[in-house]
C-alpha cells in the first residue's frame, strides 16, 4: 500500500516582504555621526572631564552631613549652579532638543552618541539641562505648548532655573495599558478638578520640581485613544499631596526619589491642558525621541562598566591556582558580554537613525525592541559580573548592586518588557 | 569507490555505573518525615501560629524610633525573651542538633520539614534557638569542644544568652578556596596573635554576639588541608576592630549586620584553638549538616511565596482587557515555578536523606547540587514576580525586592555556584 | 511635605493553602517501589540482560538486505517469536496493565521502575509486550471494550498475535485542542462512515498492525467535551488509505513508521464505537496512566546515556592540552547536567505515585508536569552533549543525533509543551 | 564601635580603554554598500530570480530516480552547465575574490550583502562559481599559488570545470586545536608521504571533485604553530581511500557528502606544498575571509524563513479558539526572533566592515564573535518555529528540520562555538 517512502505534499511557503531587509545602500545602514555634530561631540567630552567630574566630587562632599536628606544644601546648589553657567558659557547647553529652534538641532543617532558620554558622569546631564524628565517636558511644551506656557514654564526650564516631574504611573492600574489611567480631571467651569493617586514619579522629592505634565482621563466614554489627556499642574497647587518615597530595591533615592501621590480636588486652570482634550496619547507619542534613546545609551555604558570590572577581577582574583578569569565558563561569560554589548550598541544605534529617517512612529517597533532587549541584557551581564565579585559585588565597595537596580527598574520604566515585545511581535503579525 | 551510505563504524559505548540509578527499594527514595518527629513537628507549627507571629508584631513595633540603629530597646529583649523562655518551657528548645545528646536526635530529613516552617516566621528560629549560625556553631562546640569550651561558650549558647559568629571570608582573597585563608595566627608562647582583615561576617553587628569561631592560617607551610585551623576568640578581645558593615544591595541589615572587620594582634590563649591545629579543614565539614538545608528550605519558602503573590497578582490586574495571568507567557511562567519549585523540593529533600544514610562526605554531591540549584531557581522565580508586579514589585510595598536581595547573596554565600558545580562535576568524572 | 522615608502602605499577602506543600508524612513523599513488586523487577533485568539483548542483535541482522523497507524477514519474525514465546513462560508478558484482572497489578510508581530498565533495550517492550501503542490500546479495551470487542481485539492484543495503532493526530488543524478533531464519523443505518485526514500514527506502517483506535468528531453540535468519540477500526476496512510516511527530522522510521492516512468513506458497524457516542474525551484519560510515565522514563535514560557520553568523551579528548572535560565551562555543563537528571526522576516518580494515591484525574497536573519538563530538558542535555562531541556528536558514529530527534519529537506529542503548561498554570490559577 | 553606616572603603575602578568603544564618525559604523556595487547587486538577484530559481526545479527534476545516488545525471550536468555558461556571459562569475586581480574586487561588507542573495537559491552559488569550499580553495591559490599550481589548479577552479575539498577535521583528535593535527606528510625524496585519516570533508562525495588541499602535519618537533603545513593532493592519487559519507543527523547529503577518508601512503611531488613546510597556519588567515560572512548571512536568512513561517503558522492556525499567534507566549517568542535577527544582521554587516578595513587579523575577534553567537541564535529561532508548527514542523513538509540540522552542524564546523568564545574572551582580556 505504501509506493514511496517520499515526500507526499509541500506546505506552500510563500516569504513575506519585509522592511528590515533593506536595500543595502539604504541610508539606514549608515551608523556614523553626522560630521557636523563632530566638534560639539569632542567638547561635551572635553567638559565633563575638565569640569563635570572635578565638581562632582565637590557637590557630593558637600551634601554630606545634611540633616535633611530631602534637600540640597545651599553650597551644593551654589556648586551646581556655577557649573551650569560655564555650560550656558560655552554653549553646552539644551542642545538635547532634537531638530528643534531652541535647540542643537542635533538628530537622534548624533544625540545617541553624546548620550553615551553623558552617561558616564552622574551629574553631566544636569549641568548641561539634558536630564530626565526635564528633557522629555520641554520636548513637549515646545512642541505643544502655547505662548504662554512656554513663557511660564518652558522658559524656565531651559534656563535651568527650575525642575519638573512627569506623572503618569499609578499604583492601582496597570498604567502601561493607558486605557486604564484612572486619576479623572473633570473641567467644573473654568478649571479641571483633579482626583486620583500616582506613584514611582521621579525627580518629585527635589525641592527645585515646580511643574508637573500629568496624565489624566478626561473622558470615559470616548474612544479608548482620546480618553487620556495631559496637564500642566504646578507643584505647589492646594490639593497636591506627596506622601513619601517609593523605594527601589530599598533605596528612597533621596534627594530626587520617585515619589507617591496624591491629587485631592487639585484645581487649574483650563488652559493648562496641552494640545487639548483628549490628545493626551498623541502627546506620548513625542516623549518617544531621545529619552529612550539616552536610556539605552546609559544602561549599554553601565553593562560596559560591569565587564570591564569583570576583566579586571578576573585578572587579579585567583582561586585553586588560576586567575578566575580562566576558570571554569568564565572567560566564555566574557566574550558573551561583550558580543551582547556591541550588538546592543548597533541596534541602539540604529534605533535611533531609524527615527531619524523614518520618522518616531515609523521608528517605533525599532525603539521597542532596544528598549526590551538592552534593560534585559544589561541586568544579566551585570548579574555575571556580581556573581564574578563574590560578596564584594553586592557590597558598597563596587557599584555593581546600584547599577543593578537601576538597571532592574528600566525594566518596567516607561512600559514593561512585555509590552515592548508585543509591540514588536504586533507589528510582525501585519507584514 | 564509495560502496555504502550506511555506518562505518560505530563508536564503543559501556555504561557507566553510576550510583545515581539506585535500586528502587533503596530507603534514599523515602522521603518521608519519621512518624516519631511528627508531633514535634505538629508543635512547631502551632508554636509558630501562636506564640512567635504575634510576638514579632510586638518585637518590630518596640524598635521603632531607636535611636542607636545598632541595637535592640529594653522593650525589644524582654519580648524575646519572654518568647524564649515559652519555648524552652514548652520542650521546643534546640532540637536541630541532628542526632546529639543534647538535641531532639532530629535526622536532616525531619530537621528539613520543620526548617521550612521555620522558614516562614523571621524571629521562628531565633525563639526556639534554631538560627544561623549559631546552630553551625554549637553543633562544632558539642562534636569537638573540650570541656571548658563546652562550659564557657556552649553553655550560654544553648540557653540562647550569648549570640556567636563564625568568621571566615576574607576580602582581599577567593576565600571559597580554603587554601587562599590569609588571616594568620602565630603562637607566641601561649597565646596565638592574630592578624588578619574578614568580611561579611553575619550577626557580629548584634551587641549580644560574644564569642566568634575564627577561620585562621596557623601553617602556610604544611599540606594544602592542614594549614587551617579554627580559634574561638570572644568578641570583646582586645585588637578585634569591627569596621563597618558590608552592605548587601544597599541594605546594612542593622542590628545585625554582615560586618567588616579587622584582628590586629589579637591574643587568645593557647587552648581556644578546636580540635587542634591543622584541622580547621576537618571541622568545616562538621557544619555542613543542617545549615545548608535549613538555608535551601527557606528559599524554597520563598520562591513559594513568590509564585503566590504572582498568582495573586496576576487575577487580580488587567491589562489590555485581560486579567495579567492571562497575558502573553504569564501562565507558563506561573506553571514551571510550580515545577521548578516541586523540583527542589525533593532535591532537597534527597540531599538531607542522603547525609542522614550515606554520612556527610558522601552525601556532599547532593548537598553541592541543592545549594547550587535552589538560589538560582529562587532568584529567577522571585525575579519574575517582581516584573509581574511592575514598579511595585521593587518597591517597599512587597517583599519581593527583599527576598531578591537576600536569595541572591546565597548565590555566594557558603562557597558560589561556581564552587558547588565544580564539587558535582568532579564527582561525576570519577564514577 | 514629605515625613518619613519609610513604608507609606503594605500590600496585603495571604498565603494561599496549595496542596502542594504536603503533610510531610504524606505517603506522596514515599517514592520507593512496593516490596511485593521486587521480584517481578529483578526477573525483567535478568531477563533483558539474558534473552531481550542477545536476540535483539540477531533481529537486526536478520533484517539487513531486506528489500521491502516495510516488512519484516520471516527470520526476523521467528525471532521475535521465539523471544516473546519466552516471556510469556516466564511469566513476563502484559505487565503493564495497573491494578487491571489480566495484568500484573502494577501502580504507576512499580511500573515506572520497571519501564526505566525496559527503556533501555529498543527489543524489550515488544518482547514483553508492553510496547505502545498497544499497551494504551489494551488498556482502554480492558476497561471499556464489550464482551465483543475483547474477544476480537483485546484477546489477540493480549496474546502478542497482532498490533495496533491510536489514530488522533490531525495535519490540518491543531488537534492538541480535541475540539479541532476535524475526522467525522456519521451514522448511517447500522454503520459509523468516516472521512478525513490523520498523520504520525505510530506504527501504522508495521505489516502487523491489524486495528485502530480512531478519534473521531460525531456530534459537531454538542458541548464540546461531548463531540469526540473513539471507534475502532480494522486496518484493512475499504477506504482506509495510507498515504505514505511522515518524517521526523529526515527519518521514515521504516518498518514501523509514522503514517499518513485517509479514511474515505470507510465503513464499520456501529458496536465499533468505545463506550458510547460522544464520549471520546473520557476515554482519554484513561490513557495518561502508564504510557507518558514511560514515556518520560526511558526519555531520562536517554539523558542519562547523553551524560555518561559527555563524561567519556570529556576525559579521553584532548584539546589545548587539557580533557575537554576540564576546559572551560564543560565540567559545569556536566554537573547542571546530573542535577537535572537527578531532579527529572524525582518527578517521574512523584507523578506516577500521585497517579497511584489520587487518581488519574487529580494527578493529571503532575503528568502535565513531568510531560512538559522532561523531554525538553533530555534535550538540552543531549544537545550538549552532541556539542561535547563536535561533528562525531551529529554523525552516525554516536547514538545522539537519533537521541535528539526522538526527544525532540516528544515535545509536541501527546500534546506540546505549552498544552501542558497551560494545564499546570490553570490549576495554579485555582488553588 | 560601629560609627558608620556608610561607606567604608571603596574599590578602585580604572576604566579600561577598548577599541569598541569608537570614535563615532569612524567608517566601521558605516555598514552600507558601496556605490560601484550596487549595480552588481541588481545583476545578482535578478539573475537569480530569472535565471537560477527556474534552473533549480529543471535540475532536481532530472535527477529524479537516479540509480547512483553519488552522481549526476547527464541531464543535470547539461542544465548546470548551461547556467554557468550564462553566469560567464553577463559577468557574474568569480565575484567573490575580495580585493583580487581575478574576482571583481568586492569588499567584505559589499560581498556580504550579495551572500544574503545568493543563500536564498540553493544552487545560485554554484552556478556564480561562488560556492564553498572552492572560494576558499581558489582563494588561497591566487593568493600563495605558484604559478604551475594556477595554472593547473585555479584556471579550472575559476573556469568551473572541476570542483575541490579542503581537508582537515580528523575524527581522532580535537582538530579545533590545529597542534592536534595528527595526519602526516613525511618527505621522501621528492615526494611527500601522506598518511591519516579525515572526516566530514565537505564536497568530496561529488564526482567533479578532483583536487583537495589537506592540512598535514610536517614537524611534529616544530614551535607549535609552524608543524603544520598545506599540501595539494589530487583526488585520484593512489592511496586516497574514501571511506564513506558521515551523517549529518542521519542524512548522508549525497551526492556532494561530507566523506569520511583516509589517506595511506599517498605518494604526491615535493611541489605540492603550498607557500612553504611549516605555513599551514598562516594559510588558514586567509580562507578566513569571505568564507564565514557568507555562511553567517545564509544562517541568517534561514532564521528569517523560519519567522516568516511561523508568522504564517501562527495567523492561520487556531486552537482554544485563537490563532496561535496570539496564545501564550507566542507573540513575544516572534518578537524576540525578530530582534534578534536584526541583531545578528548588524554584527555580521560589522564583522565584515572590521575585515575591509582592519584586515583578517585585526577582525578576527568580530569574525568569532559572530561565527559563535549566529548559528547558536539561529538554531534556537528555527526550533521555536519548529514546535509552534507541531509535528509538521519535523516532517518533510516543511524545511524547518533540515534547517535545522544544517544549522546545528555549523556550531563546530570551522570551530566550535567554544573555541570561538574563546578568542574573544582572551582578546578581551589583553585590551
Amino acid at each position: 500500500m505504501i509506493t514511496s517512502g517520499g515526500t507526499t505534499m509541500e506546505l506552500a511557503y510563500v516569504p513575506r516582504h519585509t522592511p528590515y531587509t533593506l536595500a543595502p545602500e539604504d541610508e539606514l545602514n549608515d551608523l556614523r555621526m553626522s560630521e557636523k555634530v563632530r566638534p560639539l561631540y569632542d567638547h561635551v567630552k572635553k567638559f565633563i572631564a575638565e569640569t563635570v567630574e572635578p565638581m562632582s566630587h565637590e557637590f557630593e562632599a558637600a551634601g554630606e552631613g545634611n540633616p535633611n536628606r530631602w534637600s540640597f544644601t545651599d553650597k551644593q546648589l551654589e556648586i551646581l549652579g556655577k557649573a551650569k553657567n560655564k555650560a550656558k558659557d560655552v554653549g553646552l547647553w539644551n542642545f538635547f532638543l532634537p531638530d528643534a529652534e531652541t535647540g542643537e538641532g542635533l538628530n537622534n543617532l548624533d544625540y545617541a552618541y553624546i548620550a553615551a558620554e553623558l552617561g558616564k558622569a552622574p551629574l553631566a546631564s544636569e549641568v548641561m539641562n539634558c536630564s530626565a524628565p526635564d528633557t522629555g517636558n520641554m520636548e513637549v511644551l515646545e512642541r505643544v505648548g502655547t505662548a504662554a506656557q512656554k513663557e511660564k514654564w518652558l522658559k524656565p526650564l531651559l534656563n535651568g532655573e527650575i525642575r519638573s516631574a512627569y506623572v503618569m504611573t499609578e499604583p492601582n492600574v496597570a498604567s502601561s495599558d493607558a486605557k486604564n489611567v484612572s486619576t479623572s480631571a473633570k473641567l467644573d467651569g473654568d478649571e479641571w478638578v483633579i482626583n486620583g493617586e500616582k506613584y514611582y514619579i521621579s525627580g518629585l522629592g527635589d525641592p527645585r520640581c515646580k511643574i508637573m505634565i500629568v496624565m489624566v482621563k478626561t473622558d470615559p466614554t470616548a474612544a479608548p485613544s482620546k480618553q487620556q489627556s495631559q496637564i500642566l499642574v504646578p507643584v505647589d497647587t492646594p490639593g497636591v499631596e506627596v506622601i513619601g518615597p517609593m523605594h527601589v530595591f530599598g533605596h528612597d533615592h533621596a534627594p530626587r526619589g520617585h515619589m507617591h501621590m496624591r491629587f485631592n480636588n487639585v484645581r487649574v486652570p483650563k488652559e493648562n491642558i496641552l494640545l487639548g482634550e483628549g490628545r493626551g496619547f498623541e502627546i506620548s507619542q513625542l516623549r518617544l525621541g531621545p529619552g529612550r534613546i539616552h536610556h539605552c545609551m546609559r544602561t549599554i555604558g553601565k553593562a560596559e562598566k560591569a565587564l570591564d570590572m569583570m576583566v579586571v577581577r578576573g585578572l587579579t582574583r585567583v582561586a585553586f591556582g588560576q586567575k578566575i578569569a580562566h576558570l571554569g565558563g568564565n572567560m566564555q561569560i566574557i566574550a558573551q558580554a561583550r558580543c551582547e554589548i556591541e550588538a546592543m550598541r548597533l541596534m541602539v544605534l540604529k534605533a535611533a537613525k531609524a527615527m531619524d529617517v523614518l520618522g518616531n512612529k515609523e521608528a517605533r517597533v525599532w525603539v521597542s525592541m532596544v528598549k526590551a532587549m538592552v534593560p534585559e541584557r544589561a541586568c544579566k551581564i551585570i548579574d555575571q559580573a556580581i556573581q564574578m565579585h563574590g560578596a564584594t559585588g553586592i557590597s558598597q565597595w563596587t557599584p555593581l548592586a546600584e547599577m543593578y537596580t537601576d538597571v532592574r527598574h528600566l525594566r518596567f520604566a516607561d512600559g514593561p518588557d512585555e509590552v515592548h515585545w508585543m509591540v514588536v511581535g504586533r507589528h510582525e503579525l501585519t507584514l
